[in-house]
């Protein structure tokens, strides 16, 4: 649920008379994304999403994200457009924010994927990694190894609070990780996010990716990892291995992995759970009692974590090296 | 800001098919209403919005309300339409609750009403009035005096932590209010909770009315005196008597207020003054710290309330009796 900024209708309706959509009909506040106000807008030119980026995104990162999500759409991927005003501007203000209006998706996000949705989403997410090569504009992964080792350092005195043993335990992953993370691997734009409620699905297709602000320029197969992560475990933690073979089937149908991908798969997974783990330790310490949104369990990728640390080939994601 | 219920991906689907509305699009919460979980639904056949009924609505209530609504819509007043299944039913459940599926209404409030608007409302609320003659169910106002003697009762031990001599001012007024209460006024259907966010409009036409949740029989020139306390005051509780003769004008247009009526309406003025204040004091004083949705400050109808009580004729609203 997301903590909205309302906007004065005045400054809204000046705001949407800036662009070339008809008359506006109706705004309603919806409840998606913890870090934007994000309003859902019926025009006379259709549906469109408007969102104010409060204080979590960084303002100097949006033409990044912004001109990425055009980029993708025209190669052919479904994702939000950002829509022009009149003067040609797509990041703009509203409300003392940053702002942009986007297309809307029509889709549903699925709380319990199955294997099809599952190599649905393998497919899709090489068909986004193939269509960012030619993407001109650059950014880090603000949470990769570097960010991990600072989150690491605002979270180790307290972390045991969370579970006996637990800044040891991350001390000791963040060390191998460290010295064993790949450098020459394919690499271009990943979402960095690619959990169930940022892929809307029609029926059994893909019908649009969301939210890319996590976005960035990375191994390819990291977006992999993560996803492994977020799409191949059951709610008691248990990993999944049908829906892991359909989503690397799905994935490699459309970009095959080389042999160094492969292998270094259960390594970069590791890393893609300590990553949600670290980002949920520190939320979880530092998140008032009684607030809006309540943090989420870190210990739920501490298992996920383990689980990664005990395979010891890609081949037990159930993908056989083609 | 609501709080959500999450429906399953299977139940919505199952509950979506009982429908001739064609296949589900997109399924969004809005940030609408403190009382209900409302989503937005696209749909092959249109837009909706769904509810699912929460605790503070009286499940026994609901026939009354989709009734409402029904009858409303069939003579005109445009407000949300519930849908009927394929079987015919309007009252449903989903997700453990009571559920219903309504028209979507194109429109927006307006956060600050100008005199337009007043009078526009003022209008609208007479067609509602003379729309709902002939409906034939019957629900008691559970906030007129019977109720406000109850919210005093529990309120009465800690009213004065909101403001020193609270309980002894809300009960000098209930004795006076419940002495001189008017009962033989035009009576019908009222809205009773026809606030600035429950009405949409489309330019300076009212495109919607929504929300009946607190509608029920009592005297029509009571709805009056709600939306004198709800439109014509300004943030900083002064009286605004330009939008309050608007909005009479407006309604008198429609339906002329009786000699009776009139003279009454500053009396029903404080009356509804006294119904917010004491709903806005049982919250304030049984809200959780730290809760989802924050009280309003009850202390602004306090200084409505004082403000009726300084009128000493209905002309002081800026309507000649005509």
């Amino acid at each position: 649920m997301a903590v909205y900024t309302e906007i004065p209708d005045d400054e809204l309706a000046a705001f949407i008379r800036e662009y070339d959509i008809g008359e506006l009909m109706s705004a309603k506040g919806i409840a998606e994304g913890v870090e934007n106000s994000n309003y859902l807008l019926h025009a006379g030119a259709g549906t469109y999403i408007l969102t104010l980026y409060e204080k979590r995104v960084a303002p100097e990162d949006l033409p990044f994200f912004l001109g990425l999500m055009q980029h993708l759409c025209k190669q052919g991927v479904n994702c939000p457009l950002p829509v022009a005003d009149r003067k040609g501007r797509t990041l703009k203000r509203l409300a003392g924010r940053p702002a942009a209006l986007v297309t809307f998706l029509e889709g549903m996000w699925i709380r319990r994927p199955t294997p099809d949705h599952c190599a649905a989403v393998g497919r899709a997410m090489a068909e986004m990694h193939l269509a960012g090569q030619g993407f001109e504009m650059r950014r880090e992964n603000a949470l990769s190894v570097a960010g991990w080792k600072a989150l690491f350092a605002a979270t180790r005195d307290d972390a045991d609070r969370i579970a006996a043993g637990l800044a040891g335990e991350i001390g000791g992953e963040l060390d191998h990780l460290r010295r064993n993370w790949p450098d020459r691997l394919p690499d271009g734009i990943i979402h960095a996010d690619l959990f169930p409620d940022n892929v809307f699905f029609l029926g059994s297709k893909v019908s649009g990716i969301i939210d890319f602000y996590f976005a960035c320029n990375d191994l390819l197969a990291y977006d992999i990892a993560i996803c492994l992560n977020a799409w191949c475990f059951e709610g008691d933690n248990s990993f999944n291995i049908t829906k892991a073979r359909a989503l690397l089937g799905g994935y490699s149908a459309v970009r095959r992995l080389e042999p160094g991908e492969f292998e270094v798969l259960p390594l970069l997974a590791r890393g893609a759970a300590l990553r949600f783990l670290l980002t949920r330790v520190y939320d979880w310490l530092n998140t008032a009692e009684g607030a809006l949104v309540k943090p989420k369990d870190p210990r739920e990728y501490l298992r996920r974590l383990r689980f990664h640390r005990s395979v010891a080939s890609a081949r037990e994601y159930g993908l056989d090296e083609s």
